[in-house]
């Protein structure tokens, strides 16, 4: 893969910073440095603090609307310091940078990855006065070198073992799908691990499903769009990600549906 | 009105989707990709869920300070994936991009409107798995054709009909003025829909004014800036938008006052 | 200093604005405005509401990592439109632009500041509807005219006293050291204005200290990085600032030890 001749490389950045101390100012700062005309995007900097999975399914939903050649830095690291270690992994479009612990791999793998490196080289990195910090001392500074042209080999040697996250597989049975919540959003919609084509008989717009979410059955419609209902009402649709999402129009479906990360959906078809 | 010749386009995103999902990484990096010197700024994409108010009052604070020919993406849409109309409202200086709720007009209309049209054309949009994204697959990739150059009669047909926000008429009467809380702003300070003008007498600092909102009444004084009164204490004064806000100095005023969007705002003079 | 020549110059902005109302759009509309070629990064905007202490140290973490010449604008600004004075500051290898209340001298008395001017010179401000928006009629365009190399003497005069926020000194005893809480930042870590240099036997990883912060006493593992003790465990260790944190590993030390900013701190060596 070859970068962009003659547009400034973008690099993007996601983390469960938070918005509010120096990290995203630290790391924007290291990016400009080594990179001058480096174009840093933010993505996020407010998904939910160490949840790798959340970081790993934005990252999956982002990479591949950006240009060829574009750098997608994530830091989800609740690892930071210890022995994870830091990686860049060249796919088939992309670069990907950040720690050894799956938050890569979603996005990585759709792509198609090509090469992982485990960063070693201290001629790419910063010292600074703790450990605490990778995405200021590695995360930031070997994205922009990389924008700037640094050939991988350069920056620490291949591996061929590093942590993959992947989504778990639904059980189709007749007549009803069990998978689960893969992430609550920022809206507390209930978004599952459940695609369209899992469903046998496939399914269609206007029909009521039987979904069971933890301990809550409702009948609920399959619909095109939140609008589709009224306030306060729940659906089920295919969301933006492309997956199955259990919604509540305006609400909360986290709340109503007691749902969290990993609980168990149940859909039936009332044939 | 052109663009600017030899200046990379702005491109501004205000939504209400929040900061902690994939939405905003999305449409950057379908902005990118359509337009790949675009320089994407970002307004707010905190504003208040599905409050269209806000969001055009925000728009509409916003847009003038930007240089001409500025492309403002605006995205608040609990209709999203409905039949409202997603539209390219053309103005004296600006062009706006947003679905037809109202959101563009309190902005566009300031700046006086030339030509609206509804985005139809296949060609400028992406085709994505659900129809709950239109900040993705029109509204950020129309943004980008318009950014280059792309004429608006080439994305749809022109419309006359289209939602329109405006702010309400306040009620003059003589010794006192009948208004509203137009918006809650973030620190919670009520920004009503009145303005200097609408005081016959004038309204000068030092003055104290009886003001009642919703079922509290209390004597404040008008002043130049919060500094001017003692920390918790209650002002009004003309903030930034050019409207009078009832304050609470590094308070919560909405608490204080018990007041929300809407609410009921009378200022008496006390002759 | 010069600005760096060939590089679009780079616009930092630091404020408590929050990211849900015009404030920023409009600061960075004006910025473009003024200087169409200026590349604005968001440092944050979500510092705590009026609170110079935790913005000049943001400012101070972040200030150094970006390229010379960078204007630095912060705003926490809780005397806005009242007889503070507005501020460029020249150091030896950048800009600071910000109100005369401390939120900018942590960070450039550490760069060595060169010259100090207030903001008088009505061509480079706006006028505006009110008195209330200073980083909007002042600072941005200021932060603006200066990326566009108007000389400072321009813009105002100098003058030689002005507001210093600094970090105060802990008190060193044989055996003990007290400081106190400096900033408890968004991960509710308690970050001290301790030093490692500080303790004169120094401080070895994997020593146990006895903490007091406020009125709780615990023995608590000095570390290397968060994730040396289990989750939920207390710890010390220099964090990413250089300075000395108690932290609970993914967890809230400001709740468990019942401590703010100004709390004070104890470390005992226990021999």
């Amino acid at each position: 893969m070859k970068l962009n001749e003659g547009v400034a490389p973008v690099i993007t950045l996601l983390t469960d910073f938070g918005p509010a101390d120096a990290y995203l100012g630290c790391m924007k700062g290291v990016i400009l440095n080594v990179c001058p005309h480096a174009r840093v995007v933010d993505v996020s900097h407010s998904l939910p603090k160490f949840n790798i999975r959340y970081g790993a399914f934005v990252l999956m939903q982002v990479f591949r609307y950006f240009p060829n050649g574009t750098i997608h830095v994530a830091v989800v690291d609740p690892g930071v310091g210890t022995r994870r270690r830091p990686l860049v992994i060249e796919t088939k479009r992309y670069f990907f940078v950040g720690p050894d612990n799956g938050v890569l791999t979603l996005a990585a793998s759709e792509d198609g990855i090509k090469r992982v490196v485990e960063i070693t080289s201290e001629k790419y990195i910063l010292s600074g006065p703790s450990k605490t910090f990778a995405g200021r001392e590695i995360f930031a500074p070997v994205a922009a070198h990389v924008a700037n042209g640094v050939p991988l080999r350069e920056i620490g040697p291949e591996v061929d073992r590093f942590q993959v996250l992947s989504i778990p597989k639904p059980k189709i049975a007749e007549g009803h799908v069990v998978g689960e919540v893969f992430v609550v959003d920022s809206f507390r919609n209930l978004i599952t691990n459940l695609r369209p084509s899992d469903f046998e008989q496939g399914v269609k717009h206007g029909r009521l499903l039987k979904v069971e979410v933890g301990g809550v059955a409702r009948d609920i419609p399959f619909v095109g769009t939140y609008g589709d209902v009224g306030r306060g009402q729940a659906l089920a649709l295919v969301g933006s990600s492309g997956f199955i999402e259990i919604d509540i129009n305006q609400g909360n479906a986290s709340r109503v549906f007691k749902a969290r990360q990993g609980t168990p959906v149940k859909i039936t078809f009332s044939s």
